[in-house]
């Protein structure tokens, strides 16, 4: 039985890290002892383990960092819980791969490890980080995911603004062009937001929704508490 | 002898296709009678032709698509100039490699022939594409770029605004984790912005002017009008 918790953001503007999602977080990881942290998405890794690790020892829960682990995969195997930092998707992909950790995340989480993930770490749980929003900084053998949801997810999504003069692309245009060459869905997750699976079972949570695109359909809001399951199947 | 026009953004708010730059582009392409146009950083190559085509046309240039000729590869051999317009910088990537136009464009280059670029058309001309601002949306088999200039352009540059309550990475953050990994110096090229490269000499043009990253060293602001050939030694 899969359980995820796929969160947009791991701060929201005005308050600490992981402050906005404490109530869920806590509750998702309530009586998991053995949480794991991954921090290879930011460089310095002692300091966002430290960070992290003290965030989650505030909520009462105790988490130890990956890299800290002279086999990370070995740590993972043994781990009853996850939680992937954000930073830079492509860098983290690269180290999930080059540390052979892809595998063993992914057959945990079938067994039944919890998996949480903000930003970058969601990023990891689709099909692929083709709905990143992250710079390319690393080149990455495959922009294969770990596939754990059968769709995409772009988080700290944002709605266009009418009064923006910048010509870059607004992300509603970067997910239709993400829809010109591939076909699974796409859940823009705003800021505040986040998936739940439990099972066959999908909400989303948190607050400011969600926008799915699915190819060839016009968007879809999608309000908080949503039952989003039918996207699973 | 090297000749690049590298442009930030075809489009500046307010204005039609390469409207902005139209005085750059006429005189960088003047006497210059067979101009190739490289479409595939979109998807609709026809529509995308045509209306480049057609912008070239009023401005007195003659211009064909490479994508009505069966070999792109050999097109570029017999041009003497070439429009990579903007898009997908992923998508544009990829295609160029499969078609063998990688090769065959940076030979031409070196022999003379004039390259032009706008976004996504002006990230090809870098070392990598690795300053993109593009959504992966295809996994190209390197993001090794045409390499003509031996450091990086992020186009579209923009600066930070304090009002923003966004959490996701500032442009300068995402170009600071470039740093992070990679050496080269970061162009923050602002929209209305574009270098041009004649042989051994690099100025900036347009309007709005850039920021350059160097690794390690704080941001230096760059005024239109400024001499950047130290950055191509």
């Amino acid at each position: 039985m899969k359980n995820l918790l796929l969160i947009s953001n791991s701060t929201q503007f005005g308050s600490g890290y992981l402050e906005h999602c404490a109530e869920q977080v806590k509750s998702f990881f309530s009586g998991v002892e053995n949480v794991l942290f991954v921090p290879y998405a930011l460089q310095d890794l002692d300091r966002y383990a430290d960070k992290a690790c003290a965030t989650f020892a505030e909520m009462g829960l105790s988490m130890k960092s990956c890299h800290l682990h002279a086999d990370p995969g070995a740590a993972v195997r043994a781990a009853d819980g996850l939680f992937i930092g954000g930073g830079n998707s492509f860098r983290l992909l690269e180290k999930l791969y080059r540390l052979n950790m892809v595998d063993a995340i992914r057959k945990r989480v079938g067994e039944g490890m919890r998996y949480m993930g903000a930003s970058a770490g969601t990023n990891m749980a689709c099909v692929s980080i083709r709905t990143t929003n992250d710079m390319p900084i690393v080149y990455p053998p495959s922009f294969s995911g770990l596939n754990l949801v059968p769709f995409q997810i772009n988080p700290h999504f944002f709605d266009a603004s009418p009064e923006n003069q910048h010509m870059g692309e607004t992300r509603e245009t970067r997910i239709a062009e993400f829809h010109e060459e591939n076909a699974e869905p796409v859940i823009g997750l705003r800021e505040g937001a986040m998936l739940h699976v439990d099972g066959d079972r999908m909400t989303l949570l948190g607050k400011n929704g969600a926008k799915l695109f699915r190819r060839g359909d016009p968007p879809l809001e999608v309000k908080v508490g949503s039952d989003l399951s039918y996207l699973l199947g």
